[in-house]
């Protein structure tokens, strides 16, 4: 008998391996004595580093970089089991909460830091670099990130623009002749569920803007900006991708990626899938359990739980969900393969008791679910 | 395929035929199509009647009779679907909840509300009567039932004494010339769980009758009274009862029913499962749901859980138990028998929340559940 273990994190609470480790407990405390696999799982944002380091047997790397408006901090990225792969979240470097609110400017900010990481991740060896893009306090269009990794971008007297939301529109030429080498030969694959184009009303600014601090007054100096960009990595580097779904996630870098760095852009959990090697650990499994903190069918919540299901399904593997809160209609979440889904919570609890509990209540629920199933 | 739904009420929420109710429609929701049999469950207190009246197919019947403090009041009775037995709850007319927390005084109280419920039972064709003794606001030793039942309970001039609490130590005489007829040839059956004896440290007076407003002051009084009570069954009516476990339950009713009435004190999930038909339900079962209000291994609480999966472990039938709310550690209620234990809350919640929609909770949970065991 052979149970496999992906949950996604529970977020606030728990990371992926962590639920791992508490459904484990529960598993073995309902006396079952077979394989258990745990594949830590996440979608792309928050936690894939932790899930894909701690699923492949990676580790952890600490370098020093530039926040969103150039202030050094110390910023992670994994190096995964392979020693080939490593993944880069911008959040760490680039994320909306480096700042505090007050801080909050897309005109100022820049993803220098992201670009930052992936070079260190290009320096310790790495050829693939999977890069999470959510949580960005940015609206620069990746231009920050292209310079730090070698890219000049230049103004009309060829002196060099520093790279934010704010001087997009100023820049006239860019000149690729100084790009460290390591990234012509790397792949970059980037992890993004959004379908935004980089400008217009569902762009970058119009749409992820405001949380970022964009005012309307902002709004035509950014949009200028992203426009004279994607015109010139059209011009100098030969990459149309304005209109492409994704180009404008975490303003505008889903299209920087593409155009500075080459990069594919994939759904985030299928790239979690593939690396973490989820596919391989279902063979022969005769049950999953997965989980999510939240499960709503209603909205993007459980897009790991539903993931792993839809995979499983095609396996014939019946799919446990654990949820710290269980929302909604669950029929959907039936039709995409989950057989089943449980709440961690015992009775009566207030969320902050729940999310403080919550590997002994993972563990104690898992264990009930455990009996049930092993009276087959 | 069959499935026995067999729950406790869920207290100050949901009936056990509710709950029942509740149950089936997530099996259906499930897409369960074998057999479902119904048979609440209760144990011997609160609920007793209601459950028995709905799984024997009987009917609930109304009388007039006394309050504790000699009001009249509108209480029921059940009888079972075979029309022979009947069911007495004595906290319907006798109840401690019948009165006002400053009118409660057991110098004061009587069952003999009580006694005009059996007597309705009897005169409705009872040959049986299954008497639930919890919730008493008496200390009467059943005197006052008696009286309703016909018995005469004299004084030392030969009149008459009103059986309350506090007029026990004048009785000098019970005279059983004019108990109706039809006590002689019934059965009676009480539900009772506590192993009290009539009087003393550990008896009805001392444990019980602070609960019902007894204070110091009175306790030597009740004491006597229900010494000379014992006194009197063992000299008129040739019954010994004063040290028998159970004897002090209910204010000295459970003695008084062994005396007055012949009556038999047993284990109230034990008597409750075979009036029901359980045992018959339970051939042939593959699943067994059971479930209560709260479940909590370190109390009193899980008395039908636990006796339902006792009787199911002995047939080899697994057993799933819903609960409103779970406590504590689990692992004595495993060895019980109960397979799996699961919430019906499907994250974090309050009390009053979670018992106003604790219908629909215990359906969806009942749906998740069959989901999984329908996997085997």
């Amino acid at each position: 008998m052979k149970i496999l273990i992906a949950p996604n994190t529970f977020k606030e609470s728990l990371s992926a391996p962590e639920v791992c480790d508490a459904i484990r407990a529960g598993i073995l405390a309902a006396g079952f004595d077979g394989e258990i696999v745990s594949v830590p799982m996440a979608d792309g944002g928050d936690g894939t580093m932790n899930a894909l380091v701690a699923s492949t047997g990676g580790e952890i790397r600490s370098v020093t970089v530039s926040d969103p408006l150039g202030r050094p901090v110390r910023a992670a990225f994994g190096l995964l089991g392979d020693g080939q792969t490593a993944v880069v979240e911008m959040a760490q470097a680039s994320g909306l909460w480096r700042l505090f609110p007050a801080e909050r400017n897309p005109m100022l900010t820049s993803t220098h830091g992201t670009g930052e990481l992936i070079a260190a991740a290009l320096e310790a060896g790495a050829s693939t670099v999977i890069v999470g893009i959510g949580g960005s306090a940015t609206n620069d269009g990746g231009a920050g990130m292209a310079q730090a990794l070698g890219y000049h971008l230049l103004d009309a007297n060829s002196d060099e623009v520093t790279g934010t939301g704010g001087t997009l529109y100023r820049i006239s030429r860019i000149d690729s002749s100084a790009v460290i080498s390591e990234l012509s030969s790397a792949r970059i694959r980037v992890a993004c569920d959004v379908e935004n184009p980089l400008v217009g009303p569902k762009g970058a600014t119009r749409i992820y803007g405001p949380q970022k601090g964009a005012t309307s007054e902002m709004f035509p100096i950014l949009e200028a900006g992203l426009e004279n960009l994607a015109a010139l990595w059209e011009r100098d580097l030969g990459v149309s991708v304005k209109d492409r779904p994704g180009a404008g996630a975490a303003g505008g870098l889903g299209a920087g990626l593409v155009a500075f760095c080459g990069a594919e852009l994939e759904p985030g959990f299928d790239l979690v899938a593939e690396v973490s090697g989820l596919h391989k650990a279902l063979k022969e499994a005769d049950l999953v359990i997965t989980g999510e903190g939240r499960v709503d069918a209603s909205t993007a919540f459980g897009k790991v739980p539903t993931g792993v299901a839809r995979l499983a399904y095609t396996a014939g593997v019946p799919v446990v969900c654990l949820a710290g809160d269980i929302v909604g209609d669950l029929s959907g979440l039936h039709e995409s393969g989950i057989t089943a889904i449980f709440p961690i919570v015992r009775g009566p609890i207030d969320l902050q008791t729940s999310m403080r509990e919550a590997a002994r209540l993972i563990s104690l629920s898992t264990e009930q679910v455990l009996r049930l199933w092993m009276k087959r």
